[in-house]
Order: structure tokens, then sequence, then C-alpha cells
């Protein structure tokens, strides 16, 4: 079943006017008529059937019916990437939207070819990822910052996990099965640029009381493979990975 | 450095000449001349220095100098992957390389679209990732078979673990913590196609000794998104994550 994601709030016989693209995309790309079914959620009242109840020339209403799904605990896991190629960076922000992550904020290092990072391209990738992958809300893309900045300003209580190829890294899963027994670990991974993190950046990191080095193995990862290999062992231990497919937290 | 895999043995002072797809590649893509070094393995004999001897055109020789890595134990992880579109399976062969998988096979199940698979160019993918992570070895890219042909041939003590969306998955730690104080746990990953299994194939699949079903938690992950997702967290529990970059097993 179609899933689509809207930006209206959502509830029982509420009806829906659509903008132009996501009319243009029911309609023509995906042909659905008057009477057809789908799913729309918008990130905050979980996941509720809907109904084509009009169409015509770019635009489309729905009516919406009853909720299948409740909204869910969303995992509070953030992605700060170094930004990479388009095509590279379009990788991660899919997977890391597969794989639940809540906010993916580009970030320029001292290393960064600064590819001129597209933020709002990116959240329509990501928008897409989570209608297909049956998320209940979408990542907040965030304009590319500074990671000094970012770092300035870094919210009490989250730790940053920073995945080095050099240094005193320890073993991703050492790191992050000791956080697993706690109810909530906030984290962010941070995957600097193919040219590594430069010197004093990586000991400006070190420096800093929640940030923890970790390694993901002899080979050397690609960013956008690292950004995925993290998120996935941190969601392992640490996240949601216990729950079946399409499941909701108790 | 650069790294090229070659198919040729390698010792010290051997004379070793190019094809001309390489040769190519190394004087007129990087540009390289007489006298300049990079580093060469052929998945045998570990990693060793060389230095451009002789070019012309099409043609260029290589001395090789001294050893600089033995080759390590790759790890013992497969990958049996459906078939799916192009671009999404050079993206599983290329992180299934970045991640050590020794085996990756394209598979044929009842769902599968069969997108025309073509394993040699799946074959220089997985060489150039391997180039670039700085793996000693290269994947084997297998030609796309049946799934049932390679269930009725299975190898004794592999382990088949099956990336499912229903039916009694078990969380994916949960099924490798238990095999990681194994000294070795030879593996093979199964990731069904876009459609999902048919219900004859996961009954059949459920009914063999070595197979094992494993969830990767609530989201529906894309077929490559679960093999990265799948391989990464075998690799951190039953694998090489432990060993630092570019590190060597003892």
């Amino acid at each position: 079943m179609i899933r689509l994601f809207v930006e209206d709030p959502l509830s029982q016989g509420f009806l829906l006017g659509l903008d132009a693209t996501r009319a243009h995309y029911l309609i023509h790309v995906m042909r659905m008529n008057i009477g057809d079914s789908l799913l729309v959620f918008n990130g905050r009242d979980g996941e509720w059937h809907a109904e084509v109840e009009g169409t015509g020339k770019g635009w489309c209403s729905l009516k919406i019916g009853d909720k299948t799904r409740d909204r869910g605990y969303p995992s509070d896991l953030w992605l700060l990437m170094a930004a990479i190629k388009k095509p590279r960076m379009a990788i991660a922000v899919e997977k890391a939207t597969e794989l639940g992550a809540g906010l993916i904020w580009p970030v320029i290092t001292r290393h960064t070819v600064m590819a001129n990072v597209n933020s709002e391209k990116l959240s329509l990738t990501a928008i897409e990822a989570a209608e297909q992958c049956e998320r209940l809300d979408v990542p907040d893309v965030r304009p590319p910052t500074a990671l000094m900045d970012i770092l300035s300003k870094w919210p009490e209580g989250r730790s940053l996990v920073v995945c080095a190829e050099t240094g005193n890294a320890r073993p991703a899963m050492d790191v992050f099965s000791g956080w697993a027994r706690e109810p909530a670990h906030p984290t962010a991974i941070l995957v600097g640029p193919e040219g590594g993190f430069a010197k004093e950046e990586l000991e400006y990191l070190a420096s800093l009381p929640f940030v923890h080095f970790i390694g993901l193995g002899p080979r050397i990862l690609r960013a956008e493979t690292a950004a995925i290999t993290a998120l996935s062992l941190w969601q392992a231990t640490c996240g949601d990975f216990g729950l079946p497919p399409r499941g909701e937290p108790d």
C-alpha cells in the first residue's frame, strides 16, 4: 500500500488537500483514482488510512479514515556527516532514515571538500525513504554547519561517537554495549570526510568529555559505509532492533 | 598511495607486466610515471611495494619491492543476495567488500525480478572497493544461481542467516552474540528480493537445520541496507571489528 508523508494534522474524517507535487505523484505516477486507498503520516499523529476523495488538474483531496498505528517513540539518534559527493551523501541520508536516525546534519570540517550540499533535496530523499521503510516520522535534515559551531553548543546529556581510523578508538561494540542497559542513551554519530579529520580537530574532539572514538574494523570504510555501519550497531545494541518489523514499542 | 589488485604471483624483485586496462588506469587516469611508487596485492601473497619500471602504448611494467603486509585471515562470511536493480546491487557489492565478505552470490528466488545480473561487472566493483578499503583479498563474486540449487549443496558447518521481515525471526544480536565466543563461525547472510520470499521458500528454509531467521528492527529495510546492516552486525560480534584500522590478526 502507498504511504505518503504530508505536513497537515491528521484526524478521522478530516479532508486533506494535497499540494500539486503530491497530487501529481498520486494521480499520474501511482495512477490512483477516486476511492483508492493509501496510508498517510505526518511525523506527529501516527499513521492513518486515507481515500482519494476528488482529483482535478493539479489537485487531489484525501479523506482521512481510521488510525492504523500510533506514532511510537523515535530513536534518539543523530548522524553528523561531513559533506561528501552528492550521490554518496544521498545514500547516507536514505540509509540513515531507514535505520531510524532522528536528525541528519551535514557538517563542514577542515578537510571537507565542500560539495554544495542541498539540504532541501536531501530532505526529500529522507521523506521518500521514510515513506518506503514504514517509519512514522521523518528525520530533520539540517543545513550544513561548521563542526566547531555545532560542538560549541553541544546539548547536555548527548554522547558524540566519532568514527575514527586512528587514535585511541575502541571497538564500537565495547562502547555501545556499555550503554545497552540504560533506558535511553542520546547519541550522535560523527563521520569525517574522505580525507579524515585534521589533527587539531581530533585533538579538540579528544578533549571533550562527551566524545567517544570508535573503530569499525581493519578495513578503511567509505564515509557513507561508516555511517550506515555505526548506526546499525547502535540500533542493535542501544536502539530498537529488538522490535519486530512494523512493530511498536510497548 | 595507490593500491592495485593484480592476478599474478608477487615476490620481491619480480617484474610484472600489466594488462592494457590496468596500464591505462595507472598511466592515463592516475598519471603515474617511471619511478613512481604504488602498492599491489593479489589476494594470496599479501601487499607489496611496487615501482613503475617502464611504460609504453598499452603496457606498463612494475618492479615488485618489499612486502608491506601479510595476507591476514579473511573473515569467513558470505553474502547471498537476491538480484535487485543494478545500481543497488552495485552498492551492496561495494559495501559487502568493505565489510569483509569473502564470497558474494547473487541468488534467484521465486519473487526475484531477474534484472540481468552481470557478475563480471560486479566483480570489477568488488576489486575497486578492495583496492580502496585496503583489503588484501577480493571477494569471489559468483554467477547468479537459483536459491534452491545452492541450498541443495549447502556446505557442512556453515550457518545460513536469513534476514526476514516476518515469521519467527530473532533479533540479530541475540543470534550473533551466541556465536561470538566461538573461534570461528562460518556464516552466510541471505537477503531476499524486494517482494520478499515466497511462502514455500520460507517454509523450506525454516525446515533446514542450519538456518536462522534474524530481524533487523521495526522499519522495513531495502535489500541492500539489510545486507550492509547484517554484515556489520556479524563483523562486530563474530568477525574482525575488534582489530585496529589496517590491522593484522595476531
